[in-house]
């Protein structure tokens, strides 16, 4: 490799490193940190932000990229040098757009707002965090105007860019909405032609500690590598990839209602497997690229599509119970004694309109999904005021989901993401499941005793096809290209429909 | 003020906010890094390094200090901003010795070498850990001669210099040789000629989350906000002030003899509640001196005064027991019924020779400090090899406290200080002894019912004493200073020696 490359690696080395710092910051702002180091988190976070920022803009590295753009070293397009400056360009390009005031300002005002988002939503009071919010928003548009829409689009694409690179509004729209009708459909048939399974067995009460237990028994089972990882408890739980071999889920608990926290902590494991098996040198295989794109999760959507597979097509299917119920009978305690694998595997496949995204079930999830998306691009494209939100959210709950919101708490407070800053990022969720129902009808043709596998518990030969597809390639393909690489077609709606309605009609008793 | 004392000022606390995020990334090491983090954390930590060197050794820092050196700035000698300037010039001239490469290779060995020692202590095997000892003594000597040995002094003051502001071994030697002198005197005293008073009492068995929670009680008690602060668990115990409104400490737990957590917990709380009530803009008042000298502690021994005043000063009285045993029997369950106060003060003060220092007693601490000051000499003196130290470690364990090392876990490996690369720190655990026991004194006779104060759970005017005396002033006086103005002579052996003969003779029943 030319010095020329090298050196741009290296740089991407160093800023990749302060990058991890600043995840570990905000890992620990969720976890730990005392509420009084709240002002100087801020002021750290900024700082930081700062320095990273000067790093990844510095023309020093445009002068290299657009060396190694011309010296030969993309001259094979396929080579992970040449996808490496594709993607190297792609993010100095996106640094370069933002001046650094705004960056700064970004991170501080994020640092405050999710303090501020943590009292309201605490007190259920919208009010004393708008403020937080209407400057957020307006940063946000800030960001998306110095991105720039792209042509023929609209505003909030080019943040939905940040995370997804390409998609846009538009796409996006055209396919929620027939995928929103077609399960508004689907929860009405389910609940006014079919009989709901019953949810009694969910109810027993397990202490948090047992429940702790269990989860780290299954994340050993399924492959998360705890030690190279850990589990806490916060309010919203989230996986960050602090750094390589440094990889932190967290989950909550309720004493009742078990497998919300068991689905948590599976899906923040999907995330998790798919940032422990990233090719940056980890021990697992001679690759560290870190630093580089190729050591790099492809996109938000992607990366959702791996925490949606451990979640919803693995947890949530009926031979993972036949694996799992014996051994959470032996860590659970009592409660659970007498409960078949059926009555829990059914019990968990409901599609029951309800207030709270991260405790929604598989089918409704996506209804969730498609309000934010409707929001966000409403208010970054100016047409709904932060003052509004609150009514808006309502009326939108009540409209797709038909159910009252009756606190803020349970409305528009429920969500982290936008206290942080983070607009345009819901809908890689929604993606996320459209790309874990297509891969896994690609998957289940390849492994077809999947699911033999799983009601043994044997996970490996799943990880290892995720890893080896996925994961170890990094950012070498973008999402729709790994898509269609490894499932032969776009991304389309109808592989979850067939997921969801294939599994939810039988359970409802629907022919 | 001038612009160029503000733009001073400005440049210090950037520098402080990237140090306070060093300092998060060292207790994350120590508490909740997965294992397989500690190869990313030593880059993480090399990088933040070398950005903070290049902070703190900007020529323009330089230039400022000079200008305030000579623009006015502190024609008051006895001025904030005369004190400010000092104490900044004395932090550059200290940063602009050290090259950078040699601050980086620091960081990042001190990282790996913690890791290196935590297995070798856990195996108990010195000889895993011998070749990163080697690589951090040869940096330490590094180190110190970049700093130059002091006129007429020896290599090994230019690190005590690092850590207490003047201090070299001579003066240090003529204080602690007569006083190890006399304690060891002590000790054989009250072991020949004294009965050891009854400690069955602190065999009571007490589980790790009660401990735990009645820590948490005393916490509250002192004066430790929790609200800005936490209380974690670590193999070796530690106070961290990692940024303003963020101060944590750690504990460890054993089954048994809950009062060596107990009084680790208080000892890192006096640390504690020094760095809460430095002026830094922690909501204690209106100074925000954050990244100013005036807003940090004058010197580790200092520091360690205020951790000692409360284990053993405050916490090993016959008052505190008074106050604490109802509660702690409460707390902590039937274990304690039927204890009194009297015994447990009792079984708390012996002078009873042992291997771990973090659990010595009060008495035969200090010949654990001498012993590390002795080797420490000796290491970067060049007078002992690496290779050599359990041998001598063990002979002097012999010599000083008549006890045989029976591994090196117990032996030369139980402390991190080397492993992080700090030698010339253990001195200052004795000195802090030293200005504590001559500190209380001085507070007792301005505070005359002091101790009917503690045995009522009063402990606020001994804390705002302390706020108000010493922690308000952040580096306006260097150690030696504030002692003499606090009470009214340079320091001395003689009220600590007061404080051990006149606690312990009585305990042990010579008259």
């Amino acid at each position: 490799m030319t010095d020329t490359y090298q050196e741009l690696c290296e740089r991407g080395r160093q800023s990749a490193t302060l990058d991890s710092i600043s995840a570990l910051m905000g890992w620990d702002q969720e976890t730990y940190m005392p509420a009084g180091g709240s002002a100087a988190r801020a002021e750290q976070a900024a700082a930081l932000a700062a320095i990273r920022h000067d790093m990844k803009t510095d023309p020093r590295v445009g002068e290299l990229i657009e060396a190694c753009e011309s010296n030969g070293t993309m001259s094979d397009p396929d080579s992970p040098e040449a996808a490496n400056v594709r993607e190297f360009r792609r993010d100095y390009d996106l640094a370069t757009k933002l001046p650094k005031d705004l960056v700064t300002e970004l991170a501080k005002t994020a640092a405050l707002g999710q303090e501020a988002w943590k009292s309201a939503r605490a007190d259920s009071d919208f009010d004393t965090f708008r403020p937080w919010l209407e400057k957020l928003v307006g940063l946000a548009r800030r960001k998306a105007e110095c991105y720039g829409a792209p042509k023929g689009g609209e505003l909030y694409d080019a943040l939905l860019n940040v995370y997804e690179p390409g998609a846009t509004s538009a796409e996006i729209e055209s396919a929620f909405v027939p995928l929103g009708k077609r399960l508004g459909d689907l929860v009405a048939e389910l609940n006014e032609s079919g009989t709901p399974p019953e949810t009694e067995v969910l109810n027993a009460e397990i202490p948090a500690d047992r429940q702790h237990e269990f989860g780290l028994f299954v994340l050993d089972a399924i492959g998360f590598d705890l030690r190279s990882g850990r589990l806490d408890v916060t309010t919203h739980p989230f996986c960050e990839g602090v750094a390589p071999g440094d990889t932190r889920l967290t989950t909550r608990y309720r004493d009742e209602h078990f497998t919300d926290a068991l689905y948590g902590t599976m899906h923040e494991a999907g995330h998790g497997i798919y940032e422990q098996n990233l090719p940056k040198g980890q021990g697992h295989g001679p690759a560290d690229c870190f630093g580089q794109p190729l050591g790099e999760s492809i996109s938000l959507g992607i990366h959702e599509s791996q925490s949606r597979m451990w979640e919803n097509f693995v947890g949530r299917s009926r031979a993972f119970w036949e694996w799992a119920l014996p051994h959470a009978q032996k860590m659970l305690g009592d409660a659970l004694a007498g409960v078949t694998p059926e009555q829990l595997y059914r019990a968990v496949n409901t599609a029951r309109p309800s207030l709270i995204r991260v405790e929604a079930d598989e089918v409704t999830y996506n209804l969730h999904i498609l309000i934010r998306f409707e929001m966000e691009r409403a208010i970054i494209g100016g047409d709904l005021e932060v003052g509004d939100i609150p009514a808006a959210w309502n009326e939108k709950y009540k409209h797709y989901l038909g159910v009252d919101v009756p606190d803020d708490r349970r409305g528009c407070l429920q969500d982290i993401h936008w206290s942080g800053g983070m607009m345009g990022y819901f809908p890689t969720y929604c993606l996320g499941n459209l790309y874990a129902a297509q891969l896994w009808e690609s998957i289940n043709e390849q492994i077809p005793d999947l699911d033999a596998q799983i009601s043994r518990g044997e996970f490996g030969p799943l990880k290892d096809w995720l890893a080896r597809n996925i994961h170890q390639h990094g950012r070498r393909y973008r999402a729709g290209e790994l898509c269609q690489r490894l499932t032969g077609t776009p991304l389309g709606a109808d592989p979850l429909l067939r997921h969801l309605e294939g599994k939810l009609r039988p359970i409802y008793g629907i022919a």
